[in-house]
């Protein structure tokens, strides 16, 4: 199946199940679901993005033949914790941004307190999700979720990578920095949905390590076709040679390396997942081909 | 063993866990724990309260003989919950505290985005540590310890029942609506620590709801409680008639009911919270004693 159709096949489904999942009726020990807190939480969580972190944990576990609501689940948990740090990173004391994706966000469209509370609801909700046993009959296969969902986003993972991001405002990186910063900025959570994958098909150490090192490299594609995308799309679009990351001074790869130099890694990091991916033959073409959506991506 | 000596022991062991897993040293997963993040985290956990949860977590735990590092893990987890959800109600969006304890606020120690994030990470850090082996070995009662925890946290507990109080800002409120904010603000994290020590006690359905009730009847007598020390402190210290709740125009029991009423309502609290302990016998004095501290208490 056509990568793009199997990528929007995925996000329908996430669609469906974080609808279905965010919606007013309490659950079993939850007395009432406030109602501006569920919109502004609907809000942070429908109807955008490539949903690119749910399609690696339910194309990972399909190389395990694992599929169904569980996974489904797996993949909505997984977006949820991608969605909290969007609305947190979004908020005034942080990025500032009264836009994402061309809508407002949330403190913009509700306010500031709700925005903060929608991201500390979502956050947890990727728990309880995880933690269900509708999600896996086996409690040590949902506890083995929850840690690796937990350490992914924690203070040595992603919200440690976004307090590194503050914390390096107004200084030069090195390069060991820059890609420590990212790896756990963005890096761990698109690991974590190959991760989450690879614990629901059943994978065994040595295969997890092998996908790791896949989601790896994927991870670092990710951050600097982001990167290039900034610099590139400014240049093209007004004649302008800076981009936003230039003008906030903002440390990136690109700026370290050089276009040429940034585009010759991603090649390498290309290779690099294909050679992980190797072992499983064609069951892994959509992963492959999900590497060079990422790596190649202008928008 | 006198119920405060057994508190203050509780609270000491409490520091000594949280001390640890709030260390510098990344764990496994974790790139690094960037140094101001790990800071502010200790600063909103360390050295403050009287850990009256995880005491609710380890006494329960005990009602079953169960005792150890991994209730002391699980009873860490849920302060750090606690925690984060004092450093996000002192953002200047919420209740905007510049002091808590008598110490600055984590934004004003350090920076507002500083404190969101440490908020974030300490919230992930709890579903971490019950998640970890280390907590338990058996991975099913780690994911219930998860969903439990998750769920009385999450948007229909805990920070619902912050939106709800947000929302009510202005507004008076009927005593059912009281009740309802009260029992999902503040009451579910009381009822999350005796729930966790249910959990890791091995309870049978019927016993943990029978202390669940329990729980409710002492998370009700804290909040009136505090609530009649608003009223009479201020009264007391200073001849003034109004205390800071009255002063923001924020609904409570007490103003709905009257001293007179509210006071015999905490001691409806303590006879229900009797009446539950009861088949337990001599081993659940401890708990009987919290409750009547929990409802006497002048700070």
């Amino acid at each position: 199946m056509e990568f793009v159709a199997r990528l929007t096949a995925v996000a329908d489904r996430m669609e469906e199940t974080l609808q279905a999942l965010l919606g007013s009726t309490p659950l079993d020990g939850e007395i009432v679901r406030p109602e501006r807190l569920v919109a502004a939480m609907r809000h942070a969580s429908l109807d955008g993005g490539k949903r690119l972190r749910p399609f690696l944990v339910v194309e990972t576990a399909k190389l395990f033949d694992v599929e169904g609501p569980g996974v489904l689940r797996s993949a909505a948990a997984l977006e949820c914790v991608h969605c909290y740090s969007l609305v947190h990173d979004d908020l005034p004391a942080m990025d500032d941004d009264d836009l994402r994706r061309g809508r407002p966000t949330v403190h913009r469209a509700f306010d500031e307190a709700t925005a903060i509370l929608a991201g500390d609801a979502l956050l947890t909700y990727a728990f309880d999700i995880l933690a269900d046993p509708a999600t896996h009959d086996d409690g040590t296969v949902r506890a083995d979720l929850v840690l690796c969902l937990a350490r992914a986003s924690g203070l040595g993972g992603m919200a440690g990578g976004q307090m590194l991001d503050l914390a390096a405002e107004g200084r030069a990186l090195s390069e060991d920095e820059i890609l420590q910063m990212q790896a756990m900025k963005t890096g761990y959570l698109i690991r974590a949905g190959v991760a989450l994958g690879a614990i629901l098909g059943g994978a065994d150490a040595e295969t997890r390590e092998r996908l790791d090192r896949y989601a790896g490299a994927i991870g670092n594609a990710f951050q600097l076709a982001d990167d290039l995308l900034d610099v590139e799309s400014e240049a093209a679009d007004m004649g302008k040679a800076t981009g936003k990351d230039a003008e906030r001074g903002k440390a990136t790869l690109v700026s370290l390396l050089g276009v040429d130099a940034a585009h010759a890694r991603l090649d390498e990091l290309i290779e690099t997942a294909d050679a992980c991916l190797a072992p499983f033959g064609d069951k892994a073409a959509v992963l492959a081909a999900a590497a060079r959506f990422i790596a190649e991506r202008k928008s």
